[in-house]
């Protein structure tokens, strides 16, 4: 199986750098060449390629892992016409479920799959191929996947037809924006009350209100430092996909509107660095 | 060391329980009657006290488990004239930190110390002794303690003067409540989009959104069982605790309102359950 990849930020470069250690990895594309060299000086003997018209052409396997519902249009614009029938089109990003249905609607035209797949597991997730994969699609595309997703995945599921992947993703972010609101909250007032800070993450992780996040962001929180994660400006963007999906299903949020609000007011100040968890500023 | 234990509610029972099982237990006692005898049956060779009077003249530790503010101090009212100088009084309940402050000030005019313990993990946590426990109080008065912490604790920390132990404990419940709204919230959305429950259950608690709620209570949750674990009333009375706190501290909470708002109409509803897992059928 030849496997092009397509998009190599924070996610994607480790991603494609356990498919590239599984032999799997044919050559690696990003629009921007600032990664697409960060990404040849870690990976010396993989394939850059010149264009994604060139690595759409060459591959059996296309896997994406861009940002928003305008980039993966953008990159099936360059493709869509490059691609053999019979290719299967992976979407590691996180869209809108409408988005991965019109982009599924848009490739079986051609005879390409398209299967959505967003992943969750943070960049510690990504580094460590240890991801959780969401799978939405046609059974047989997905099947076809199982040498990627096990390059790089710990637990992975399908969940249903074209957009299920994305559904499921949205949901996840519902948690992991109302964690972050909790938690930065709770670790400002840690600082406010002058309670021992160590002590404190290990308690308020050793009980009922232990998980993930307070686990890998609680100490760097602490020390004021953001450079690692999940970028504030692509949770708010999950959220709102959130928000349209809640509506439509008749779910009344308590969550949502606050996180939504406090994200939006943390991007435009402009603190944000490079992690949710730098929501603690608002807070203190 | 003769311990001397009142109120044997979900908590109280198991972690007088394990006292029993490490020898210091003297006697245990609670304000009503039904679960006095439940204590019996579970630990029949256990002696429960005939009164919290006698209890405390008997006893060199005496350990509270009791539910609020109003409770602790009508503990106190019955207890603290009994009780011999240099006995310590320690309190398990979640109260404010002020309660815990002023019950400090009273027992010390008669040299009783107090010290305020309380504790997370859920009835988990107190069935199996792996309770996170969050102190505040004396130093001397702490270290007589370990004990008993060691029969029922996985970690527990002196986070300083008294009070500080029921401050930690309010930075706690934020979290718990954030957890269980953002929980509660996204499983209600998997039921509306009509994705695989257990699947959904084993992605998201194998990512970034992974956390204890999900954990113990999702499979319950998603089976409409409420029957395991912490009372919503309590939760609502934690949490407004803690908002007195946060308010204090100025702590501009985005999860406290929405979050007391929702615990207080399921709890005017009734439809609680004993958990505050129930809280998802608020979202359906």
């Amino acid at each position: 199986m030849k496997t092009g990849w397509i998009g190599l930020g924070a996610m994607g470069a480790p991603m494609a750098g356990h498919l590239h250690a599984a032999g799997l990895l044919h050559g690696a594309w990003n629009r921007g060449a600032a990664r697409r060299d960060a990404f040849a000086d870690a990976y010396p003997d993989a394939a850059v390629a010149e264009s994604p018209e060139a690595l759409a052409e060459a591959v059996d396997v296309l896997a994406l892992c861009v940002s928003a519902d305008a980039d993966l249009a953008a990159v099936l614009d360059r493709v869509a016409d490059r691609l053999a029938p019979g290719t299967v089109v992976v979407d590691h990003s996180t869209v809108s479920p409408a988005a991965a249905r019109s982009a599924h609607a848009r490739l079986t035209q051609r005879e390409v799959a398209f299967v959505d797949a967003p992943v969750t597991g943070g960049v510690e997730g990504a580094k460590n191929g240890q991801l959780a994969i969401l799978v939405g699609g046609d059974a047989e595309a997905v099947q076809t996947l199982h040498p990627l997703f096990d390059a790089y995945g710990k637990v992975w599921k399908h969940l249903g037809p074209p957009g299920s992947g994305q559904a499921a993703k949205a949901v996840n972010q519902l948690i992991v924006a109302g964690i972050a609101e909790a938690v930065c909250e709770a670790l400002a007032l840690v600082e406010k009350l002058d309670l021992p800070a160590d002590d404190m993450l290990e308690l308020l992780g050793g009980g009922a209100a232990g998980n993930w996040f307070l686990d890998k962001r609680g100490r760097t929180m602490l020390a004021d430092s953001f450079e690692t994660g999940f970028e504030p400006a692509l949770l708010l963007k999950d959220l709102k996909i959130c928000r349209a999906l809640a509506d439509e299903a008749g779910l009344e949020s308590t969550v949502l509107p606050g996180a939504i609000a406090d994200y939006q007011r943390l991007v435009d100040g402009g603190e944000t660095g490079r992690d949710i968890s730098a929501l603690i500023r608002l807070k203190r």
